[in-house]
């Protein structure tokens, strides 16, 4: 099969996952609720991580169907961090995805609940599974540990911290590798929890790698692309003034970096059999432009 | 040992066991989250569900030590509760626990990433325990489920639809039964899974009594309290309009469901074995003054 036809297999399988457990939702909970969350976690997104756990799963031969259950675990997490994220004492941003950010369809105090709702109901998904086993204590336990204070929230403070501030590069790397690099991590790590930890030291690296890639050729999407295309407002790092890959390295050195980064991942990945969907996708993600 | 001697025990070995899981988080996290949790956590507290917790798992013989633990994730979980609820998009409260609340002391965009950070390290510390269990599962599973949307959430959720609305006797106890007293049923069931689900059914019905007993006299607390007392801002429900028992029932049939409540609770808890400790505590609740 070839790449594309492969994306959307998983791509699928994840969106059929997601519908059931977001139809699964307590209907005696009050609708406010629950219909901001869906709308938080729904439509719109590439599905990076989900794609890049299930690949995974199938590159280790885990079990795709419990890799699908924290597919959906890791991608709730990240969209309460975009909900949070948006808020008006955060970034402030009116847009997500191409429609109105949480905030702003259902009001801050509903996407501040909307958020922590998210958070929470991802570890509810995980622990809702039956016949768990010590595979599932890891695969939990490192969701845990890379969406908390020491890893994705880490990066978020720090970002904030950093704002227009002189910081250089090793504060960019600081923040990058938690903020954006731990999520794009976890989904390898759990599908090589999943099989005994075949090649978790190598698929950590190759996260981080990916990770800041990502999060440089997000930079630079921000200093050229435009609403329609991003579905998210443009220019906002450079109009606050946050501590990003142009900013440190110039559009040029952003570029060069990114470039670095994504052949550092390739070269771990080639290495590890199996890995033509992922390396492939590290292309995509390279060569992105929303 | 008498009533004061047993609930100081059981608050010292709690506190212990927080300062420890406080003392050991990682040091190369940023200090401005880790400084924002403890100050959220730390302090002023009565610590009432880390205490039905462990008194709890002593009445049932459970593993005290695992029980500190999941007392210390449920203390992290009321505390994030707390921080967000104190949010200006939210009830918008300065003050908390006779101090400053998070958000005001470290800024809106800390305070909403602490909630975040403390929410999500309950289950990071749930999940760094040894060796865990099914039982572990259990109560993980009880925590996760007590808190989110169809839980702790809900009544928040329906806790800001019910604002300035004429709501009666059904929406109040839609509220309560989940805004409060889920989280004090939560470590009561805990100390229940931990032991084989021991007197399950009645500690859920004990809790809801308890909970929903501990708000109401929280609202009464509310109308004739003031700052130094409470240690937080009084008659904010009556300014904001909210749903209370008070409002529902008047001060004089406020009064009288709380003892119901109070009566309802004991009379179950009287028939399980070795429970004097806990007919004490819900009378302390009962007749509190702060």
């Amino acid at each position: 099969m070839d790449f594309n036809g492969q994306y959307n297999g998983y791509f699928e399988r994840f969106e059929k996952k997601l519908s059931e457990i977001l139809a699964s939702l307590n209907t005696s909970a009050p609708a406010l609720i629950t219909d901001a969350m869906r709308y938080s976690v729904a439509g719109g997104g590439k599905r990076i991580r989900p794609v890049l756990c299930l690949s995974a799963a199938d590159m280790l031969s885990a079990d795709i169907e419990k890799a699908c259950t924290y597919a959906v675990a890791v991608e709730l997490i990240h969209s309460y961090s975009l909900v949070h994220d948006d808020l008006p004492a955060m970034d402030n941003d009116d847009y997500r995805r191409g429609k109105f950010s949480t905030h702003k369809k259902f009001g801050e105090a509903v996407g501040i609940l909307a958020g922590d709702a998210l958070l929470n109901f991802a570890f509810e998904v995980c622990l809702g599974q039956e016949n768990l086993t010590d595979c599932d204590f890891a695969a939990m336990k490192i969701l845990a540990e890379s969406a908390g204070y020491s890893g994705m929230i880490a990066g978020q403070v720090l970002d904030l911290q950093y704002e227009k501030k002189d910081a250089g590069e090793k504060e960019l790397y600081e923040i990058y590798s938690n903020k954006t690099a731990k999520l794009i991590t976890v989904p390898l790590l759990i599908a090589s929890a999943l099989c005994s930890r075949a090649y978790y030291e190598q698929l950590e690296r190759v996260g981080y790698h990916l990770g800041i890639m990502f999060q440089i050729v997000d930079d630079l999407l921000d200093v050229s692309g435009d609403l329609a295309t991003l579905g998210k407002t443009p220019h906002k790092d450079e109009k606050e003034d946050k501590l990003t890959s142009v900013k440190v390295f110039g559009k040029t050195g952003a570029v060069k970096n990114a470039k670095f980064h994504y052949e550092s991942a390739l070269e771990i990945l080639k290495k590890i059999p199996g890995s033509t969907f992922l390396c492939e996708l590290a292309n995509k993600i390279y060569g992105r432009n929303s």
